[in-house]
């Protein structure tokens, strides 16, 4: 039982370590090291049009390539929530605060999610499945990401008077 | 001494996880389980507006729809830090980048802190008291949450000359 | 084998808190404390700029005064990678979100790393060395930090047309 808590504890370490490991190597564009983070028949989908949407991890390096359109991006991953489905699969949700420049110097901003299905494949855990949510996303970022659902009001909500003028706040 | 440390680690993952799950929960304006993350008498502190303290989880609850003002929002929890005090109470510190969308399209953003006391209460890890604290936020976000207290300069400090012109930088 | 696993999470732990600690601490202004993270020799780097590097903790605390030039900060973490070099050594990588924000009400944001090598010191881990190195800032940041190298794309390369209307963007 202690032992098998610990295992718990180590492949947590490892799945987390995948996710970091995404965003480093897709901030310094080392797509094909990045690649070896999924199985080979991945399924990875940002968003519904197809050029967002990749089978296989060699297709899914390829299709990355689109990030060079920006010329700097750095990738803030936080919230992991893993929950193991036998000792050799994972469902994993975490955030990421997606921060991308263009050459302009514009700056475009999501704020999203991964919703990942995790295999442990030969000792090491693979991405097999990845959906990309977007939570929202500042003005400048025009990729249709697949959105988030959330609870809407009911219809006889009434917004409470909390905010403050702006001169009031320092 | 193993297995109480090694218990320490899995009551962590534990708090850990509700800091979690109160952020995904809110963002999808699911409250009816967000309050279960909460002792039934818990106290809930985001600022001296009555409005924004609630005294119970089915109050704080109904408080928190005032959420609804924003079209969207994100929460990205990090840098936690966990004391025991004893076996079954933890103080908490947690940093929250806090990321709101209103209909006009208007982005208000607050970096923020949550000091939580969590209580084990039949075997789960619950938040008895919480109090938000805010480092800073942009110009559009106005409400009136507590401010984190930082130390003054001394009086005889002079700003260093570090800052290159904007258009040195690329 | 076992105790060695839980003496590295373990070990993980107690990094993951210093660098939790530095981002507090700053945070505050309680330079102090903030300099006892670090080894009495340490040497830190944030950019080429001799005012941007300290010799030794002392130096360090001093140093970071520059920071009363903004009003309020918030350092967010993430991303920490931590490989271990023997029993007391570890090369340290993490992600910062950095917010600043001026007197005038500007907020300039930088989103960098943290390249760190730690020593285990009378059982506590310290800092010898930090690069701190920039992934990106907004328009606002004009202190010359590290740049983070990122891989180019090839000659050939052309961008897709995945960017949308803004108009078409809820």
């Amino acid at each position: 039982m202690t032992d098998a808590a610990l295992r718990r504890l180590l492949d947590e370490r490892a799945i987390n370590a995948v996710l970091i490991d995404y965003c480093r190597l897709l901030d310094v564009m080392d797509l094909d090291s990045l690649s070896s983070l999924f199985t080979a028949d991945c399924f990875v989908d940002y968003g519904p049009d197809p050029q967002l949407q990749s089978s296989g991890a060699a297709a899914l390096a390829e299709s990355l390539q689109r990030m060079w359109r920006w010329t700097k991006t750095s990738h803030h991953l936080s919230n992991v929530s893993i929950t193991f489905d036998g000792d050799d699969c994972a469902d994993v949700q975490s955030y990421v605060y997606a921060w991308h420049k263009r050459a302009d110097g514009t700056v475009a901003t999501i704020l999203g999610q991964y919703i990942d299905r995790f295999l442990r494949c030969d000792d090491r855990w693979l991405i097999a499945r990845r959906r990309m949510l977007m939570n929202g996303c500042n003005e400048n970022f025009t990729v249709d990401i697949n959105r988030l659902e959330r609870n809407k009001a009911p219809d006889d909500w009434v917004a409470p008077d909390i905010d403050r003028s702006r001169r009031a706040h320092d």
